[in-house]
């Protein structure tokens, strides 16, 4: 046997943590810190680690677990209480980023003819724009108080419909783009798979909850969780043609209202934490090639981010103005709702083992995440201390 | 990118926990309801998982994070003040079986000419039978509120200490069968790990104490911690020819006198229970293999398990007899330390991994971790219950 995937291990955990903490002292997410990591410990400077088959197949369970833990902390009737408002917000802040990066796209290297190849990918450069990662917003309304008002339920409930939307035009654009599938079959897999998932769901979570009110907090319930989650991620991928990830947080979303939906997460969260979250995120690093980045690439970046920034400022906020918020309001939405994170890079993730996304836009990717990051808290700060009066409950 | 190992994931989970629930039911320990589901699953019944290297590197994991928290577990203090009495209990424990299990194979198979592959194959039969699992013993003796008793105190450290003299015959045993290696250096290399562990280890657990009350419950450090065991692990294989499994435990120990020790063995239990784990129990029902099984294995089989209890019966027992424990005590102590459970497993999957060990044998240990987990509480209960007076506090 052989034993270099320990060192690998070893390497890989302890240079990600180390590097997530400088990261969240210089006010960075720590992710973005795990990426530098991976960079660093890989092929292109100190070579401690090289990508192996058995650190893609971990990378890949990481990033199942967090979509399961995403899937999980959805609140189902918070989300159909604020339903309507949220919805329409949500749509408007996927579809002008999805129109604003395809845009982008075609603006630097063309516009290809539609169903080709080039199109899908295009396309797909715009997918990534979609998915809002709210974790930060939410710290920063949480530090203000600001969470429980109006403005915070709404970017919340908004945030989660994206990401189901998002999750939804990811399933279609790879289904699309696969040569040996015609459209109206991806249309009915998708179809399929979602009404499979809500019959079968029902029943699970109709089992799992029986489970539950008997043996509520033992090892069994998040165990046979993910055990459930593996399940539906390979039957997605292997039977639908549907992303694994897309399954794993539809797993998520039927257990999201099992009483101990949070144990779970819990367990998952820890099991993905420990071990395979890191193992993603440096593999985002170890994967990233410096030697093909050039001019082009970096003024695409630039051009990424600002695109990406501004289509979710103006998607989001315009829709809130339309549905009665204040102006202000508006733009605190729009803000609150332009941070991307974890699920930016598991999409890219995702379109690079397709063929839809080459290496080289990480970079563009992980730019979007640190500049996010870091200016949202710091915009939603000097928005809110501009409120003369408190704000609307 | 292959699937299946997403389905083997799902398949292995499911499996496992279900069984290990029926066999918690039925008062067997889970971890046999886990190996019958390898066997279930695998290439001899219905065939729907197949061992590949993904799951021998997932299960070599689960066994090492096992390993680490029973380090973890360790409680140094403790283990001093019961010091000499359990020491010489434990050392005692320990040569007994390990003579009755090489003699059994001798009995059997004949005697090979000493230094022979054979020969370490006979001793390693004795090995196995070293390790106590006292988890079993532990609950029982919790539920009758004994544990706290001398005769409780008195099995936990010799237990512990059983486990560290049991490593180090491991090691040994495994350094002098190499073939390419002289017994002299077998000595030096075990030393010098030892004597690395020790200043490398104390280093490290000042470096972690700092860390720990600086962050006090951050999941820094139970990442980091995990990082270090897989950091041992490695460097006690590759660069000393010991066991990672012994490079984990130790890693463990090193780490047990932080004030967070048990907030690392949380986090890193989940990591193993939640996934490694189900797969290190369920491998070793898939490499069980009955089509090989016959009358002499069944025979040699009983053989062990009655050779295996016996030896911990008497060994102990005569041990505590001397050290001036009743002789109703010292049966007590016998029993409570005849229980075999992971460690046995373990140390088996070692052997086989550096062929000391055929598969074939695994029926006898798993039949040994029945018979012992189901007859020690029976016996326990059986004996406490004859106690006129209260015992000795």
């Amino acid at each position: 046997m052989e034993y270099t995937f320990l060192r690998d291990l070893a390497i890989i955990i302890i240079f990600a943590k180390c590097f997530g903490i400088v990261a969240r002292k210089l006010k960075a997410p720590s992710v973005v810190g795990e990426i530098i990591a991976g960079l660093l410990i890989g092929p292109s400077f100190l070579g401690l680690v090289d990508q192996s088959q058995f650190l893609v197949m971990m990378a890949e369970i990481g990033v199942i677990l967090m979509m399961f833990s995403a899937g999980l902390e959805t609140n189902l009737k918070e989300l159909i209480k604020t339903g309507p408002v949220a919805l329409a917000i949500a749509c408007c802040g996927v579809f002008i980023p999805l129109a604003g990066g395809t845009l982008l796209y075609w603006g630097f290297y063309g516009m290809a003819p539609m169903g080709s190849h080039e199109f899908y990918k295009a396309i797909f450069i715009g997918v990534i724009m979609t998915a809002t990662s709210v974790s930060i917003t939410v710290q920063s309304l949480k530090e203000m108080g600001k969470l429980k008002g109006k403005v915070g339920t709404t970017i919340l409930s908004a945030a989660i419909i994206d990401d189901v939307i998002g999750i939804i035009v990811l399933t279609f654009v790879i289904g699309f783009e696969n040569p040996d599938s015609n459209p109206g079959q991806v249309v009915i897999n998708t179809v399929l798979f979602f009404i499979l998932a809500i019959v079968v769901g029902f029943v699970l979570y109709k089992i799992f909850n029986k489970l539950d009110k008997r043996y509520p907090h033992t090892r069994r319930i998040p165990i046979l969780s993910v055990g459930l989650c593996f399940a539906l991620a390979y039957v997605a991928e292997e039977y639908f043609g549907i992303a694994d990830i897309t399954g794993a947080y539809v797993a998520g979303i039927i257990l999201c209202s099992v009483k101990d939906h949070d144990y779970i997460e819990e367990k998952a969260d820890i099991a993905s934490y420990m071990i395979f979250g890191p193992i993603f995120f440096t593999g985002i690093g170890l994967k990233t090639d410096f030697s093909t980045l050039d001019l082009s690439i970096l003024l695409f970046s630039i051009g990424f981010v600002g695109v990406a920034l501004i289509t979710k400022i103006v998607g989001c906020g315009l829709m809130a103005k339309i549905c009665k918020f204040s102006a202000h309001d508006s733009l605190k939405i729009g803000i609150g709702m332009m941070t991307r994170g974890e699920v930016a890079l598991i999409v890219s993730q995702k379109g690079l083992s397709v063929g839809l996304l080459d290496p080289i836009y990480f970079t563009a990717v992980i730019l979007l995440i640190i500049v996010s990051s870091i200016s949202t808290p710091i915009m939603l700060k000097i928005l809110y201390g501009k409120d003369k009066v408190p704000e609307e409950a």
